[in-house]
């Protein structure tokens, strides 16, 4: 169609991760035809968060201030340090209600393939904050993937040679699953741990 | 979180067709986190194109012309007249090969479930471009989606009323489908098939 503008947009919409050609040519159209409103939404929400958004310089994770609201929270118990890989992890462990100690997020995770090494996932910064006065404990929460699995042993090594105490979220059957269902390795780790 | 910015941008993301919230998350997280200048260029645009792009006089497509370049294209039979629902379908067509003659863009269809009628999508511009001196035939090829058909059947009954000869693409497009999703081989049958 030779339409730069169209074409522009298309193209930075498939920047986006998950977003293919056709998803772009479909998000470009329905903004301009049902929702420009929305269109000058997001323009804005980008520029504002690409300005103001930056990371917490105590545990890594997305804020507008310099330390995040959860580490100035004086009544979450700074003996516990929880390491996640994402964000989005973080609030799924806040959603479980189950934990009211600290996190540190890695923004990522170790990944050879990719070429991401423990460098790029802030490890040293991890150690610095895990060594603070007061750290009883860190919690590996990264993911049961196999990227997640190899930086969880990359962490507990380096942490445990500075003689820090090291747990890793159980493994186990998930709730409301049919075991015969759940894959065999879930089912001997449970049965392993079983208590 | 409690991150305005970031909340905001999110909010912003999930009025994308297709994003719910994990996947606004996932985006978010990912432009701050490693495509920050992906994130710049697509506020840009955004904005431009919110700010440059508008439907063409003749045809309804987008364009930041007052007329397409496509209806500018004397090379282009101008007896011939496509109705098609969107661009993309209209580039569908395009990539098959089969047609060189004008089109008109319905920019939606009929959709009584919806609350779509024929005056939404521009049926009334569509008989006045299709009355137009030098048009010979109007070729329907709205999608064989109920609301397609529905389309197709309503657009055929007011041009037939004003004495135009009106076809269908052929049957030979899988009922069901998007024309935007067919292969081209198919659209280039239907399309030598109308009848």
């Amino acid at each position: 169609m030779a339409e730069p503008a169209l074409d522009g947009l298309v193209d930075a919409l498939r920047r986006l991760p998950g977003v293919g050609v056709k998803s772009a040519q479909r998000m470009a159209f329905h903004l301009l035809q049902h929702d420009r409103d929305g269109a000058r939404r997001l323009a804005t929400a980008l520029a504002d968060a690409v300005k103001r958004m930056r990371h917490c310089q105590r545990c890594h994770t997305f804020t507008e201030a310099e330390v995040c609201s959860t580490c100035r929270d004086s009544r979450r118990d700074a003996r516990l340090l929880c390491v996640v890989e994402t964000p989005a992890d973080q609030a799924a462990l806040e959603r479980s209600g189950s934990y009211k100690g600290l996190y540190f997020v890695l923004m990522g995770r170790i990944s050879p393939l990719d070429g991401v090494g423990a460098g790029d996932i802030g490890a040293e910064r991890l150690l610095e904050r895990a060594a603070e006065a007061g750290v009883e404990e860190v919690i590996l929460a990264t993911g049961f993937t196999a990227e997640g699995e190899v930086t969880a042993h990359a962490l507990a090594a380096a942490l445990k040679a500075r003689g820090l105490k090291v747990t890793r979220l159980a493994r186990g059957v998930p709730a409301g699953s049919e075991l015969e269902y759940v894959d065999l390795g879930t089912i001997a780790h449970a049965m392993g741990d079983r208590r």
